[in-house]
């Protein structure tokens, strides 16, 4: 803010740095906190074999690893994203907000996936849980980005439309498949455990983006 | 500090950036923290219907959100505040030291909230001690704020006075509020509990203040 | 370490800054990760009087508030005391990191205290045992205090011998009262816990060195 | 990445800062994080002796000042190791992440081993697994610094060859110890964990560079 040497008006910051820290702060706690919902296997007054325990832990590591990779991917979209925009406003300060909530919430339902994926009765229920919690940031991740770009006009100016618009169908594309692994999820509940680890796998691939080369720096 | 240039004496360090720095983290830890009260349904040696108790869990989602969105304006209203401070000293560090007391402290009546608001002999208990939750961190803010304007002037002084009123009034008013929801939760604690939700949802409306774009920045 | 403009070798950083930030995360984090061990009241099967519960909790808002100043106090002395060192090597890193292990444990004897203080069989020892708590960060604050000054040469070399003199003494006789603390917690357990609380609230006075103001400052 | 004042495509950034950042604050975390794995004695309905209970945790104090002295040493050469590099790429930025996850799943393995080094059946289990909790970071760590040498070039080309080797020669051989430990806590557990343990002390000595001070300053 202050390298910008324009007078500016006081209670109307609208550089993105504080948001981004504050931001940063929540992906590294969410993040860490993913292994406190792995319980060491205890049985109070008889004894267990906890090789095998630690074994049958197995669905809590799986959903530990998926859910960090998911929070990791996140963080640097997140960073990638807000250096796109120009300034922040209260509508985006109140989105990103709610992309936090839902990443803070992650650690349940990677909890309840977890515990719950090996039990017949509520695999399917757990399952469908996840990838609700999985869908919730990627929506929230979308109203974030449309507001930006369509609403606030934050965007960079000197971003190509044709940028804008792919970044656009990548986003809306993500709701559409988290939204369908939903649906997946109640018929055949592995199948869509499998797409939302498919579409994490799809994002650990590097960003490719020559048009974004060709305009320029956006903020330093 | 560091960019005044003016010389300083050692260890009276009087710029905001540290106590905001440390501030900051504390809010996105405890913001983070609040998931850790929702548990995962639980029942050694029999079995359960996940899908029901997840939906019964709403009184805990509803607690979540609530009180996060009620850190995250502390946080963001914490910012703007500190931006308005030409400095800082003992005194404010303390009653900083305070709110963050306070913050920290929320997810544990967000937590009674969750678990008793349903429990039909506890209800009026939980809704009351959130209110007083929600009321702790009003009052420490206020203290704060009013410790600034008029005990120790470190509000910047080119500030016209008519915005520390507002502001000053705004505050007060907060914990005027928040204590008339702690008595309303004990008479009709589903009242209680609306006020507190309305007051943080007025919160969330875009501030204005048309007086401090006229002074001029306080502090960039 | 950018600003000096003076080459330096790789692999040899003696800023303090990056110290300072991780410490300050470790302060940041265990300050909030307290009200953890505040348990939400809970008795499976039966029904329990919340208000009597939550009222019967005092020893642990007791214990987290003392412990929450007591991490702060910590933090402000830690910036504080940091400010007066030039550079750091590897001995002060190491020293430094045994602080933040005793900064870090201090969760736990809060636990403690807040559990057992009016278990009448184990008062004694959660007493002492948090005098104990206390005690670790003082000595292991104490020793990076002495290796800084006598050991390593690491502080700023314009500080008056007379204000080092004053400042060991204070460190040292912390040691010395908490030790007693400890000594009196094993006879009279609610002298010993008013020692630490009141040891606390004379380290929230603010602090008075007019002689640092004498010598300028030590580093902005 | 703002003072280099060369022009930079958006989307590409560079600079290691970001990844710094979030590294410290995911390292402060899951040390801060130990504790929690040190549960206060409970047993409800009857009552304990504290005392004992307090003393029969030191396997518990031991695995947690172990882990918290293993996470310090990764924090430190983490700082070490990027500020060798000259920039960072996806390829790093991923192996970054792999160790992270590592680093944030090693409160686990500390809290079984804690748990369950005196339990007769199953302490070869838990030194094993603990020892496999110290040998992940290892490998991640040995994975990522190999990639920076010699499959993305990202490390400061002024460095001499002969620092390299050594460097790979200390990760790699860290590894083959951490495996070897592992072997023998299937043997002789008591063993295996003195192996860690030593290994961990041996970090604990000053780093000793001489050739790096040779070739000037890295990255500033």
């Amino acid at each position: 803010v202050g390298n910008d040497n324009r007078p500016e008006p006081a209670g109307t910051e609208r550089g993105t740095e504080r948001v981004e820290a504050f931001s940063d702060g929540v992906f590294a706690i969410a993040i860490t906190l993913l292994i406190l919902d792995v319980k060491v296997p205890r049985s109070p007054g008889t004894s267990l074999d906890l090789l095998r325990e630690l074994l049958h832990l197995w669905p809590s590591y799986f959903a530990l690893v998926l859910s960090f990779v998911m929070i990791g991917i996140y963080w640097a979209n997140h960073h990638y994203v807000f250096k796109l925009f120009e300034k922040t406003d209260h509508g985006l300060n109140l989105l990103n907000l709610l992309l936090l909530l839902c990443i803070s919430f992650l650690p349940f339902p990677t909890a309840v996936l977890g515990d719950y994926i090996l039990d017949q009765t509520n695999q399917v229920t757990a399952a469908t849980f996840y990838s609700v919690g999985l869908l919730l940031p990627a929506v929230s991740w979308t109203l974030m980005w449309l507001y930006a770009c369509y609403g606030g006009r934050l965007v960079d100016h000197r971003l190509e439309p044709r940028v804008l618009r792919i970044l656009t169908a990548k986003y809306v594309g993500s709701v559409v498949v988290y939204s369908i692994a939903v649906l997946v999820s109640l018929i055949a509940f592995k199948l869509g455990v499998a797409l939302c680890a498919g579409l994490t796998l799809l994002y650990l691939t590097p960003p490719h983006f020559p048009a974004l080369r060709a305009t320029g720096r956006a903020r330093a």
